[in-house]
């Protein structure tokens, strides 16, 4: 056995841990004090690819293998980059900079191949060409809305997010799953009306 | 669009967020004052069974999705029936009952047929008859080996556990990871003599 690899992965796994430490915006649902982590928010989205791949009308198409291992690593990046909010226009013009070093760096712990595999699915996320990139960035949509929309809008509040905002953010889901976004425009609607996002 | 069957699925997910709040005995590597919890853990688990595949020989035989579906979902038990440490006898005594318990009402919340899907990928797991299931326990068993032995045996150390015990339950790994096996022998045995186990 190769020592040195398993030493590597091994080290990787250990580094990993640290993105239990990096806090989203949005809270649990059944804890409103305390924010989300991104490990947590890694394991929620792909029990959410699991169980709504039927309403991508393309499913057959789809690797879902492929969307899960997007997903674990899709946000690992942001254990040296941070968490950059969706609607931070400041942090938003160097994210991709700043994220592109950090998996280059982060994923360099790896041996090699696994280095090259775990990159090409970061940059197949993040360039979104693929059916199952697109696929893993509806789940991206849907769980934090569901998230945020069960906890009283209390992310949207904070920051004053505004109804338009809400809209433009999730209507990536219509080409993909048509049926989700009807879903999510009915939901982004009712928020509006208790008064949850701003005009 | 069946709107019933749609909500059914999302409410599940809603509920899956509780799984964010079910503590274990370990704490995290990079924050030892905090215990992990079954959602990171189980995001952690999904990511190192990822990485680990090669060592095991029958490795072409093993269906990775069928892998990480089981991973995802097998910790959700926990949200009805808590966790059980593994070295909790009494507790041990009728976790096969409150699990089953749970798993029957949790999944509930789906469709029938994810209810079912869930039901069966939990039931294997438990059974351990499966290669896919039995790869999904070995990285049950050396996740959390790598969580406490690099957070100095601190869970270890609290709850009195001896080199036999950890030898005993991580021994499972030997038939399909002999490497692995190995490994954790090594480290097992190091961490006795750093005095994090009891002779």
């Amino acid at each position: 056995m190769d020592m040195n690899r398993l030493n590597q992965q091994l080290r990787f796994l250990v580094e990993a841990d640290k993105l239990k430490t990096i806090l989203r915006r949005s809270t649990l649902i059944c804890d409103k004090d305390r924010l989300e982590n991104d490990a947590e928010h890694s394991w929620h989205l792909t029990l959410t690819a699991m169980l709504l791949l039927e309403y991508v009308p393309d499913k057959d198409k789809i690797d879902l293998l492929h969307v899960l291992k997007i997903l674990i690593i899709h946000d690992m990046v942001e254990i040296e980059a941070g968490d950059t909010y969706c609607y931070d226009n400041t942090g938003l013009l160097d994210k991709e900079q700043r994220e592109k070093e950090a998996a280059a760096h982060l994923f360099s712990l790896l041996p090699d191949d696994q280095k090259q595999e775990l990159l090409s699915l970061w940059e197949e996320y993040e360039e979104q060409a693929t059916l199952e990139a697109k696929y893993a960035a509806v789940i991206d949509r849907i769980q934090p809305l569901l998230q945020i929309y069960y906890s009283d809008g209390n992310t949207w509040l904070k920051h004053g997010i505004h109804l338009e905002q809400e809209l433009g953010r999730n209507r990536i889901m219509e080409e993909m799953t048509p049926g989700l976004w009807e879903y999510a425009k009915t939901i982004i609607q009712d928020a509006f009306q208790k008064g949850y996002l701003l005009e």
